[in-house]
This record gives structure tokens, C-alpha cells and sequence, in this order.
């Protein structure tokens, strides 16, 4: 179904292939998120001249619309969006935790209200992995319980054994229906809030289980940057290190490195598209946001060091007068440069990895991207 | 400056090529409007391998936001929007009568309130001619007034008079200022409303400024479609032969080919794009509502018939869903869309007047076209 090969290591971070069954991966790679179908303000004939090597759907927000129903009789998600590399469905707990309004959380599965027009949804493993078999993802994700930190002790420990039952039965179900593109990978995902004991047990749990690749769930969810490098650095080494290793909803591009150093292979993170379209723009010098008064007549590109195709035509002062003007012109152009901001940082990381030399390339990135003004503290954060 | 050659000529419609500094535009053309220094949802690479030769800026609109001058100070329109190709800007003439608030009104211009902030800007013939040698434009519009129709004879009398005599010091005006990128051509507008007599009056005058061209403006302003057609029949075949001929933002596809019949060369209507925004699609059968129940199943292409990129790759329903999601894709698909329509009808046109078959290709477009169940009832005017 799918295979992943290592092809270097240095220190606990790793350089390695993922084939599927719709393409192949090369790791550390970064998942932008098509929510809804559709890389927000991108084609996909864009996303893969971008070189993303896989995207995400969500699991939530497709059932509600247009319904996982109607995308599996229009031949599943890969036809219905014209994607047809690999695709990562999540299992709609992270919007259980985030978005909808939690009616009824017990053993059998969550009651949720629909954000979009109140009516109440049931969500268990069960119906999740039914949602991802409609949609034919390339890999599923079990439903998990995401807390948000700080939690207690006692409230991780259920957690994670709520997560571990509904983790055994995704399983089961996920061999019982059958996606609408064929077979499909499963990844299972390890909670435990910022308590490494906790971690580890869910680990175990998931490994007993048995999945083609593990994922960290219920990090970045209200812990500092610390807590949560001090949670990845414990727990990724301790993952299998022939599967593929998954760091969920992660992050900014401190997150990526510091990842990747602690031996993650996958990210994904609605970051550079969303901060796009409110004018915040990675530059290797940190963080600007475009809509300020300074780039007003500023004649130079985004980012003198970025080869794509926004930072080679336009200059800051047409981007701000696209964000000021509301012009759909500019959430492309800053959709574009983000991603490939992302998706170089990831590629470079990979290539330093196999040479030999991702410390210095981590230490270095970081440095620059440190040294600039952050100047994006006006910033929305819609 | 630019140069007008006749290629062909059926009846009254006409081939014809005109050569500009910026690029040669093969006629009958479709100008997509860019507004605000953007054809909405699309890049001007886009734009071009849709055929695009040539694209409107708005005076009015560009020197409210971001304004003429910071446009002319980062090397005009062309350099700050990414389009080498040529730009026609209008004079700001229509926005008085359709968009701002109107406060003064008098032989030397208009003072309106910007719809913007509210702030009160000052237009003359010779600050429009200024604004669009900021914006370096390769064809300038002389400011002109607008009329709605129905109009008295006394009103359309006084309006042509002034019209005349602003159009005067519009070219007075564009002999002593100077374009940011080299001279520019200036267009004559004829009004004269539904009076074929003023009309002829108003050509006149105009053809005793001399221009480099000539427009028919004040139509599609609230007249039936046969008494648009009626004006443009009439008028059109006594504009000067050697000079392109452009009908100001006219219309919908039977519009088109109705003056394209009567003779014009250049057309502007910013219907394909604020449609495509709006769900609203032409297809070869009439238009359709995207946003219907009856397309949610629907795993069709919008249009059989259409080669373009949205038709080749995407289903109704996903369009459909995409609208509904309000995703930027829906919008730029569609845009795509209707634009690639508008500007392989004129392309059609303009091979059918050379092959000598125009009237038989009007004729069969038109009784398809309005063959097919126009759906578009509930669509937005917004």
C-alpha cells in the first residue's frame, strides 16, 4: 500500500521515501491543507509546480460540504478536485477539539453542532473512517482525542485510553469498508499532552495496534514552543523508524527545523496559506506583513532571495495594494510565495540531511530568519 | 504611435489589426477590464494565454487606490501590474455618472465624492489626461459625460456640448504632459444618447479634434438592447474607416456580435468577470446559474463544447461546490472560464469576417446561444 524507505540519517533527523500508491513523497516534505477540496486561492496544477508531493483534506469539513456521499459518486476526492497525487485525510478530531460546538463526548464517539448550520453531527471511528473510504484519501488518520494544554494528569490519562479504544476500532473498521479508490494506508495518532510518561504509553498502545505510520497528535494547541520541542525531541526517536513519522498541525518554520532535528518526517499546517491571505509573508529574514505603510512605494521584491514566481514579478508595493484593495490577485501571489517558502525550507532541509550538514543548515536559516525586523505584530489572526 | 490596417470586411464588419507600442491586437478584441490594476482572480499570465491583447485600467478607480502617482513614480501601469501588453484606460467619465457621488458639475469638470472614503476629488479633462499619463497607458480616453437614458433632447444637446469641448482640452492637454513610458494614443467618445442626429453631430466634433481613434460611449445605460443596437448600427459605419472603432462597456455576447456586425473593432465589459465572481457562466448554450440545486450531482464539464482549462478539468458539481464554499478557486475557475468564452467569440468573429461567413457564424451562435435554458434568473447583479 505504502512503503517508506530511509535514505539518510543524521543525528535523529531523516532524509527518506514515501511511495503510495499516487506518488511518491521524498521526507521531510510539508502537506499544505486543502480543507475544503481546494488549496485555498490555489490550482492544482500550482500546488504540484510548487512542489507539494502530497496535500490534506479535512475529514470534518468535506462531510459537511458538499457531503463525503457525493464525493465518493463523483469518483472520490483525487477526481472531484483534480488532484491526482496523494492525499492525507484527517479524522475530524482536531475540529471536534477546535471548531464545532462538542455536544456529547462518550466510550461510542463525539455529538458535535455543525459550525456551518447548526445541525448535530455524530462522529465515531467508525463513521470517520467511513468519511475517509468516501473520499478515498491515500491515508487515513484514526480519530483521536485532542485536549488542550494545560490538562491535568488524570484528563491525559483518559485521553490517551480514549484514544487508544477508538484508535483499535479504526483499525477494525478501516478493514471492513473499502475506499472508493482502493486500498488505503492508516496512520494512528499518539496524544499525551506534555507528559513524556503519558507519550509513550500512548505509543505503545498505538504500536500494539499496529499502523503504517505513527502521528503526533495534541501539540501546538496552547503549550510553548519549548514545551512542545521538549515533547517532539522525547517521543519522535522513540516512533518506529521504518514507518513515517508525523507531526500534526506543525507549524512555523522554527517548528519545521526543530521537527525535522527531532526525526519528524511529515508536517502540515494551515500557516502559509492562511497568514497569506491576512498579508503575512515568510522572507528568509523573517516575517513581514504587506499591508503596512512602509512597503507603500517599496519597488522591491517580497523577498530578494526567493526565486518564485511572486518574488520575481511583483514588487511589495503591488502586493499591498492588492491586500488594501482586497484584490483576489493578491491572496494568490501571497498563497504562492508562502508555500514555496515552506515547501523550499523542507526541500533544503532534506538535501542538507543527505549531505550531511542539516545543523549548519538549521543554525544558518535561523539566524537570518531571526536577524530581520518581525514587523507582522499587526497582524490579524483570522 | 499606434497604427490601424483594415484585413477584411463583411458588410459592415470588419478584421482589422492595430499595431501599438506594447503589442499588435488582432480586431474585432474583447478588453478584459483590470479595474484596479488587476484583471480580478486572474494573473496577467493568465490573462495572455486567453488571448488577451489588450486590457482596460480604471482612471478613476487607480488614482483613488493605490493613485496615479506612486504608479508613476514605480515606472507606470504596465510595470507595477506585470503586463507588457497594451492598456486602454478610460477618463474616469463613466465612474462620475455610475459609481461616485456627483457634487459640481460645470463647464470646467465635475468635483465628486469618492466612494472610497468619501473624500471630495476634482476632475477635469485635464486631470484625467494627467492621471492616465501617470498610468502610461498605450490608449487614453478623453473625459466625456455620461448620460442614463431615458434623456431629454435639451439634456443630450447640453451633454454633447460639453463633451465636445471637454474633449478638446483633452487633447490639448495630452500634447504638453507626458506619458511615464513613451506617447500615448487618445481616443474621441461620441454620445449623443438615443438621438441619431446628435450622434451625428457629436462624430463630428469630434472628427474636427482629430483622434487617434473613436468610441461610441453612453450606451448600455439603461436604453432597450434594440435601441443600442439601433445607435450603434446607425452610427458606427460613419466612425472613420481608418480608425479603430470601440464601444464602451458593451456587453454580453449577442452585444458583441450585434456590434461587431455594425462595425466595431474593440469592445470592454467587465460582465465575463463580475459574472464568473457571481456564478454566473456562459456556455454555448446560454448562460447557467453555477450556484443551482440541479448541478450538484452534476459530473459534467460546465460547457461540452469549451476546450479551456476549467472545462477540461472540472465537473459542475465541484464548481458548484466551490462557489457555495465561497472558495478563491471557484472564482478563478470561472473567470477563467468566461473569459476564455468572450475572447473565442471574437477570435470566431474576427476568422469568420476574413473567411467571409460572419453573418452564417452569427447567426448559428446566437440560435445555439439562445437555445439553451437561461437559468441565470437568480443570479446576483453584484
Amino acid at each position: 500500500m505504502i512503503q517508506f524507505e530511509l535514505e539518510a540519517k543524521e543525528g535523529n533527523a531523516r532524509a527518506g521515501i514515501l511511495n503510495t500508491p499516487q506518488g511518491t513523497i521524498h521526507t521531510p516534505i510539508f502537506m499544505p491543507v486543502g480543507t475544503l477540496g481546494t488549496v485555498k486561492a490555489m490550482t492544482p496544477a500550482e500546488v504540484q509546480e510548487l512542489g507539494a508531493e502530497i496535500i490534506l483534506g479535512n475529514t470534518y469539513h468535506l462531510h459537511l460540504r458538499p457531503g463525503d456521499e457525493l464525493i465518493r459518486k463523483l469518483g472520490g476526492l483525487h477526481k472531484f478536485m483534480n488532484w491526482s497525487g496523494p492525499i492525507l485525510t484527517d479524522s475530524g478530531g482536531f475540529q471536534i477539539f477546535s471548531l464545532a460546538k462538542l455536544l456529547k463526548l462518550d466510550q461510542s464517539g463525539v455529538v458535535i453542532r455543525s459550525h456551518i448550520d447548526g445541525s448535530k453531527i455524530t462522529l465515531t471511528p467508525e463513521i470517520s473512517i467511513a468519511i475517509q473510504q468516501n473520499l478515498g484519501s491515500t491515508i487515513m488518520m484514526c480519530l483521536d482525542q485532542c485536549l488542550e494544554l494545560p490538562a491535568s494528569r488524570a484528563e491525559i490519562e483518559r485521553s490517551i485510553a480514549l484514544t487508544a479504544s477508538w484508535a483499535k476500532r479504526s483499525k477494525d473498521a478501516s478493514q471492513v469498508g473499502s475506499g472508493v479508490s482502493g486500498e488505503q494506508a492508516l496512520f494512528g495518532i499518539i496524544q499525551g499532552g506534555d507528559e513524556l510518561d503519558l507519550r509513550e504509553q500512548s505509543l505503545a498502545q498505538m504500536l500494539e495496534i499496529g499502523f503504517d505510520g505513527y502521528a503526533i497528535g495534541g501539540l501546538s494547541v496552547g503549550e510553548t514552543k519549548e514545551e512542545m520541542y521538549r515533547v517532539a525531541r522525547h517521543i519522535a526517536p522513540k516512533m518506529p523508524a521504518k514507518k513515517p513519522r508525523y507531526l500534526m498541525g506543525v507549524g512555523d518554520p522554527q517548528d519545521l527545523l526543530e521537527g525535522i532535528a527531532a526525526g519528524i518526517d511529515m508536517f502540515d499546517c494551515v500557516m502559509p496559506t492562511r497568514n497569506a491571505r491576512n498579508a503575512s509573508l515568510f522572507t528568509s529574514r523573517g516575517k513581514i506583513s504587506i499591508k503596512q505603510n512602509q512597503y507603500k512605494e517599496d519597488a522591491g521584491p517580497l523577498d530578494a532571495e526567493c526565486s518564485c514566481s511572486t518574488c520575481q514579478n511583483y514588487s511589495r508595493a503591488y502586493l499591498r495594494h492588492l491586500y488594501k484593495a482586497n484584490e483576489i490577485l493578491g491572496m494568490r501571489l501571497n498563497t504562492y510565495h508562502n508555500l514555496y517558502f515552506y515547501l523550499s525550507l523542507v526541500k533544503e532541509a532534506r538535501k542538507a540531511i543527505k549531505a550531511g550538514c542539516f545543523l549548519d543548515y538549521k543554525k544558518e536559516f535561523l539566524q537570518k530568519y531571526q536577524s530581520g525586523t518581525d514587523d507582522s505584530a499587526a497582524e490579524s489572526g483570522a
